[in-house]
């Protein structure tokens, strides 16, 4: 792909989406912003704000918002799909009918399909079925949407089955502040980004019961593992997992007050219902859906997901979350490995 | 190893020696805390505090502290050594005249030995020439002294070629804050537990640079796969490095402000010389020491270790530490793995 100015597409107008948007506009392409809200297209095009999930930032004033799918894709030579994962089979069906034959799928979501379980590479697949499902790329890695406006230092992944379509994602994202490598693990790459939320919740558990550091480097060693596990056995790499979309985006979610997984899980430590803790953020908390996908994938594939399991039964069945991560402390295995 | 009380020893009284001190009192064990300094055992006696070390912790009455070593060692069951690396050879000597056939032996300190790039149970078994070395035991893990003592959820690793040792070890400090895991891998137990205090040091270098959480998940990420690639060379299991003593220490070392190693980083980045930064936190730190002697070691093995290789030249060459980071970001590699 050339590097030229081309025009993109990001899709939706969340936090992430609009950090994406950002780096694209910072390398000088045309940048179309799309969401259904049009107060929030409105205020991004007059102010170059997004009040309600960047309340800090100024944003390139060459990004352009529409809530028109038709504006924002057609013709567009790269669409990034950065939708809730709930989202993901709608907003990908609404790009089909002004997908380009060359246009560059990309999508930065981290969640499965509620229900059918499937990865969001196999969503786009099946809602875009002209589209060589080879050349969707998945974006990944740790990368906070605040740090990454504000052109703090971040490094990422970009996975695809074919190298090419990865590094055509990758040739339009570098820069000097932002690090893009390429890899070829797709499932690995969004099992790692999908699971990572659910740790999250529950190193935002044990830090809102207080049980420090030592306990919480303990939950990111397990959790890395049962993810490494089931990543696995869905056919992904175990090298993945060790790198940017497995340990990079796990230690970078469990460790920082801009995660709203953590946040999540923080306010449950506090004795907030789930309904509560939801209404409060005013945000999708990926990991709860993810808790709920991952606890059946476990037993699709026969896995042992400790922590999963106890999140499920803390997010779903009423249990008490001190009990919980007390229960996950006193498991009694007695060797490492 | 029966459970009831026994005498032990621990040599010497810094922080996390205090801290192995408390969980052994914890358990309803006879506890000498050796240290060469008088007015720091007679203020354990008669205060119990170790106001040097820590400086908040009331430490239990049963915990006795001696300048003797005939006195904490004679007729000990088990012997824990937690001196800095530099005193180890000096310390394991001095143990020598009364340690006794069956006494276990048990190490916490993280470092090599500088000259000799020795490993530390490696020291240990060149001064205790009677004891059979596949019984020294080495501990490690996420475990800051301060939230020990304060019994916080902990999970560490004990590692010895003799299970059998590793399962004495476990026995005498396991409860149910304190949970310890065996491993027969004390190579890549001793090599993680090392290495991961010169990840802290770069860990504390970007943090005091401002680069954010993004570029410390980067840095902690490849610090993992630099430590791998030394501790396989060197012998160690690929799986410690997941485990505890690899991904679990590194992660508690470089996101938490107790740490020592981060500390001295993020003062560093703020133009403090080396000698500056030693003296004002008055304390051993040892990622300084082993960032020389890993530094040889992938010299010696013929790894790449960039992480390593800037540190040293912050360190050692004079190198600006904004330009090292800043270099370490930029690396022109393209493909993940």
């Amino acid at each position: 792909m050339s590097q030229g100015r081309i025009k993109t597409a990001v899709l939706v107008a969340g936090s992430w989406g609009t950090a994406i948007a950002s780096v694209l506009a910072d390398n000088g392409h045309e940048v179309w912003l799309w969401t259904r809200n049009e107060s929030q297209a409105a205020e991004i095009n007059a102010s170059h704000r997004n009040s309600r999930f960047l309340s800090d930032a100024v944003l390139s004033p060459s990004i352009r918002s529409t809530v028109s799918m038709e504006e924002a894709a057609k013709d567009a030579a790269a669409v990034f799909i950065v939708a809730p994962s709930s989202a993901m089979r709608e907003v990908a069906a609404s790009i089909r009918p002004h997908l380009g034959k060359d246009t560059l799928v990309v999508h930065a979501t981290k969640g499965f399909e509620i229900g059918s379980l499937k990865r969001m590479s196999e969503v786009i697949a099946e809602e875009l079925p002209a589209y060589d499902p080879r050349r969707i790329v998945v974006l990944s890695g740790p990368s906070h949407a605040e740090e990454v406006i504000r052109r703090c230092p971040t490094t990422i992944v970009v996975a695809a089955d074919e190298l090419a379509a990865a590094e055509s994602a990758q040739d339009l994202l570098i820069n000097s502040d932002f690090r893009v490598y390429t890899n070829d693990d797709v499932v690995g790459v969004e099992v790692g980004g999908a699971l990572k939320n659910i740790i999250a919740l529950g190193a935002g558990l044990s830090d809102g019961l207080g049980f420090g550091d030592n306990a919480k480097a303990a939950l990111l060693t397990r959790g890395l593992a049962e993810i490494t596990r089931l990543g696995m056995a869905m056919g992904g790499d175990p090298m993945t997992f060790s790198g940017l979309a497995g340990i990079g985006d796990l230690v970078v979610t469990c460790t920082s007050r801009h995660s709203r997984n953590w946040r999540a899980g923080s306010m449950l430590a506090q004795g907030l219902s789930l309904e509560e803790v939801l209404s409060r953020l005013g945000m999708v908390v990926e990991g709860v859906r993810t808790t709920q996908a991952a606890y059946r994938l476990a037993m699709q594939y026969k896995i042992t997901m400790p922590i999963t399991a106890e999140l499920h039964r803390v997010l779903f069945e009423g249990k008490d979350p001190k009990t919980a991560v007390e229960d996950l402390m006193e498991r009694d295995r007695k060797h490492e490995n």
